[in-house]
């Protein structure tokens, strides 16, 4: 296995074909680089020399006073050749080629991405891409990537055969305040696959949860057993596209991947632990779901809801996701009639008509966590104080106390849930839709901050919570498989 | 029919159940009534007598000096039945029950439902409810509901036998710079049914799209007759749940619906027109649709990316719906050819590879659209220019500038789109995500606003375009369909 912490902790790195354009990648990726703050030495290079951003330009490699750990390579296809043979006389053994039109453009960048990879390899060189849109390792600062944007260091590992595809998922991971760990672009992998990165992230400890969309695979069977090995370590949730026709000609084209069958890899995924998603949705809500929860045991839930719709379409979306919608045994019917209001639905969901205070809800709750008939919760809804129904003030410091009491209310009640939680050691997953006073774009952000650093998440639809449980599920019962002896497997 | 103009354009309205305590219905929904501006005169009512809300309160409806248009009523149900008599008797036409505690529990509540309702009808009274969240009606700025929403007036009708979900769609359109014309909780439809609504909102003109979530029918054929007339006015989007059985079960506590086979009720729609839909998002993004383009005459399907990944997932989308992702032509190929890098993917999806600028983009879009052989157009991605990728400026007044650069070329590129979509009458769906600096969320608010000043949308995920089109041609087709003479049908 080739040694990819020169990719991800390098101490320094020269960066092929940079420019003084504000148009070019040559510019915009080195720009990302500098604001990122990379610690380490930074190296432009260009034949023209001169100053970019500040920063020295060295006319070649081999002009550069060390070996730069990593290369990232931008140049144009006519120039490839020439840049890794450089690269691979000054002994460098990482590079990430952003560089477009190779084997995704046919037969003449196909011979010219094979020629580039035979002579990458014979110097000991690894290479990512091309075709791709760089990487990310956050914890060294990092962001040798095309797009402007800076996730913060997280639990989120990437690999993705897309790079835009890569980027939504890092704008995705911001926007409800998680960060990312490494995030690779793995484009056309003439040499490293998408596998060698979920190896790598499997026993990354930075990396909690391994996000992956796939068009398709140089190695099919190489990929599942690596696979394999890392979905013991961690959650891998993957996309994979190419499910149709016209799917799998626009993938061809994109990064000359073949899609195969998918029916088989759909049985393959089974087979490895790894939780196949459709949807870019699904991948974000899962993997954060993962994120966030202990496993759930089995299939059983319990739903508490403030409002009777969203009970309906949770429950409809559990039973349609194989989840089990447990019956309320009398004894814990008796003990919810103890407290809740006459007009409750006596099931589950158990409906509380829009009527409980907050206490009321944390308390059914964790009756349901308590209850042995469970293996998870979804809550629907945060109850808020009476307050935050009234007329909105004009004052603006009464407006400001106003803020602060919804706020501190829903990040109280994610704090109680956690602490239910993991008293218990039960998911319990919370949609809900923020109360939010009119105008106030700030508080919910502090709000998504509020929760996500109690390592906790707001969904916003009620299905959502039964496609992440049903997830979950999949996955602690593939490893509880794993926990059975061979020679009972099968009885 | 009943005048339901009663609940929608009253003059003035008496408010039964008034209350001046902070937590009770009785205020918030009061509250909610006066901060949304009603223009007539309201009646509070309460036995105590004194003033809420600056309003003074009447002991009873027979003491209010005008026979009121619309009752709202949030009694309990021990004085429901004397509250409706004085109505009657008053001469009351129209009430909104917003009490719950009605046949959602049971053979009690049931008894007293009907006792209300045949009290009501005898007097000549319809009523709305009982165990609903009120209604809205924005032309007549009435916010007659429990939670404290004020969605302006626009193109969205809503018809919900869940009051949360009814709010959730409000907050959503909302949220996406949409207005609303009438939002209809139904509840138990002891009296009146969604049907009746749908009937209303079919021939209402600010009502451009009807939005309904469905537990189950009163009366399912009347439903489906009066449907079926609605939908050659304007399209009808629906989430019917009670899929499951645990769903089912939920829906039977919640508004003592019966969900009937979920089976049927796929072939019902089909025939009555209306599209169906499976969650709350797929809702609001296929009312959206309708509401911003023209109908698709087919399922042909061009799509333009400025990412593959976002394409491939189109194309796999498009295909799983029943699109038709049309192979480009000769000519077509061509044309592009003619201007576009070398590295184009030459397919459908036409992949400018993160390279193109404004322009291109929208000369392909146009040559798409232009094209006999397309009904539509999936565009992924707003180009925006080359400075939005350059460092982030740190002095205000630059960063003022640079914020206005990125929203106007945003805002611009969805003009030209729609300029585009209007001169060949075909629907361009575009998915996008804002290239946003960092920490500048007013600006997002400022996009949102500005696409939705064009009647437009920017959807966030790419298999979110290809829904939209697949429930746009289906509600197409139907209409097609009904063109076909009955004498020509099955030839």
């Amino acid at each position: 296995m080739p040694d990819l912490d020169k990719f991800f902790s390098p101490r320094s790195l020269a960066f092929l074909g940079a420019s003084a354009d504000h148009g070019k990648w040559g510019y915009r990726v080195l720009s990302n680089i500098v604001s990122g703050g990379f610690q380490g030495k930074i190296y432009p290079i260009n034949p023209k020399g001169g100053e970019i951003l500040g920063i020295p330009v060295f006319q070649s490699v081999s002009d550069v006073p060390e070996v730069p750990d990593l290369a990232i390579i931008v140049v144009p296809p006519p120039s490839m050749i020439d840049t890794i043979r450089e690269c691979v006389n000054k002994g460098v053994k990482a590079g990430v080629v952003i560089t477009a039109g190779f084997a995704e453009l046919g037969e003449v960048g196909s011979k010219l991405q094979q020629e580039m990879v035979e002579l990458a390899r014979k110097g000991g060189m690894s290479l990512i891409g091309p075709n791709c849109f760089g990487i990310l390792s956050t914890p060294a600062k990092l962001y040798s990537q095309m797009p402007r944007i800076f996730p913060p260091i997280g639990p989120i590992g990437v690999v993705s055969q897309s790079g835009n595809v890569g980027l939504t998922i890092s704008r995705r991971a911001m926007a409800i305040d998680f960060g990312c760990s490494r995030v690779i672009s793995t484009g056309n992998e003439a040499d490293l696959h998408a596998e060698d990165f979920v190896q790598y992230l499997a026993s990354d400890e930075q990396t909690k949860v391994i996000l992956s969309y796939i068009e398709g695979f140089k190695d099919g069977r190489r990929f599942f057993e690596i696979a394999r090995q890392a979905s013991r370590e961690k959650p891998i949730v993957m996309i994979k596209v190419g499910e149709t026709e016209a799917g799998a000609s626009a993938a061809k084209s994109h990064t000359a991947a073949l899609s195969g069958s998918d029916v088989i890899f759909d049985a393959m995924c089974r087979q490895a632990g790894i939780i196949r998603v459709h949807n870019l949705n699904e991948l974000m809500n899962v993997g954060v779901g993962f994120i966030c929860n202990p496993l759930p045991k089995g299939r059983r839930v319990g739903i508490v809801t403030l409002g009777g719709g969203w009970g309906v379409l949770a429950a409809d979306a559990c039973a349609k996701l194989g989840l089990d919608v447990v019956k309320l045994s009398d004894e814990i019917l008796n003990e919810l009639d103890s407290f809740l209001p006459a007009w409750w639905s006596r099931n589950n969901p158990i409906d509380l008509v829009a009527g409980a205070m907050g206490d009321e809800m944390l308390r059914v709750i964790e009756i349901l966590a308590r209850w042995d008939k469970t293996d998870s919760i979804i809550s629907l809804g945060i109850p808020v104080p009476p307050i935050a129904f009234a007329a909105y003030p004009k004052d603006e410091e009464e407006r400001k106390q106003r803020v602060q009491v919804v706020k501190d209310a829903f990040i109280n009640a994610f704090q109680r849930i956690k602490e239910i939680s993991e008293k218990y050691g039960k998911p319990i997953i919370t949609a809900a839709e923020m109360p939010l006073p009119q105008g106030e774009h700030s508080l919910e952000q502090d709000i998504i901050r509020g929760v996500s650093k109690l390592n906790m998440h707001s969904y916003t639809m009620p299905d959502e919570a039964a496609m992440v449980l049903r997830a979950m599920a999949q996955y602690s019962e593939y490893l509880q498989r794993l926990q059975v002896p061979e020679c009972m497997k099968g009885l």
